[in-house]
């Protein structure tokens, strides 16, 4: 685990919403990474959840919940 | 992922809780259109989530927790 | 989406916790109501979720954390 | 929906954190009663989901979810 | 319901992280229990919970979202 | 449980967003490690939900709700 990371940039601080967005999809993603390393794997199951609906609702509730933290560290860019 | 707008418009803020409510939807639309570009086969899993009531629960779900954020980011529009 | 109202009456305040509830109920209808707006679909579906005991708790899921943000929008009537 | 009371008590202000705990038990089975009137069916899907762990333990998230409201309501009865 | 304690010591309030966290599987567990109140019922669905992944890692949601509560409770011992 | 620690460190304070991330997936897999207490039976199970594209979201989801608290009890590293 040491030398992947898991917060790209190494801050929940982002100047937009839309850059906080980015962030949610991006630490959903490197927890995937570190917990199946091989890029192989990864993309085999990437073809099965992108064509699998209840896959998809499950992975949009993850950044959704990853997303709320961000917003919540950004202050809501209010 | 550089030429799509993960939150359109850019803000969490709305002036209406209707209007937070629609961009709730829109948030968790956009992180599908993102993972599945081919807009055929989102139509195609549309078709499906939107028979299975197990899939339209969890549906909600997502959508409650990214309206969670946004009802936040607001301060509940009081 | 222009016709209907994802929040009936448009506000997240309420005068009691008991209408709070309802209205946590009706917002997380309304998101099934907008994305599978056949009604006569929509009650093939309920006959299936109100018999499946799985899905009667992920709604369960659904309303809960709907209203966990009506709550926090009327500071919990306290 | 209208005679049936979704909040035991009608608040959430509760004496101790166990009558908290006792209240969210309450407010997922309300949620179940007022989705599926017919007392007889919900005893068959009790038997069902009591079980079957992997309902047990949804079944836990949903009072988890409900509790996390009633216990910010109570300000963690501090 | 009335001679089981779902909140064993009647307190959100811990000494250290260490003990919210087993708080946490307490008040996780106690729903389980009060829901199957059957000793042998229940000890054969740990069987199969404790060797199915998918339902530790639904119950690693629920201890998570218990979890949160409980810190909220502490101030997060800061 | 007695001899397991259920948070590393016995601290949710950490020094960056990336050892809170750290720790988030700490926590999941301590959850996991005392329910679970044969290692042998984790590595089985590891096999099986990383390569299972639906349960490395749930993961995911998981891991989210840890890092919520622990982002929360550090002000978000702000």
């Amino acid at each position: 685990m040491a030398d992947v990371e898991l917060i790209p940039g190494g801050s929940l601080q982002t100047k937009t919403p839309e850059e906080g967005r980015q962030l949610a999809m991006k630490l959903a993603r490197m927890i995937i990474k570190v917990t199946q390393p091989d890029a192989d794997e990864r993309n085999r199951q990437r073809e099965i959840y992108s064509t699998e609906p209840s896959m998809m609702i499950a992975l949009g509730q993850t950044v959704a919940i990853e997303f709320a933290t961000i917003a919540a560290a950004n202050d809501y860019w209010k």
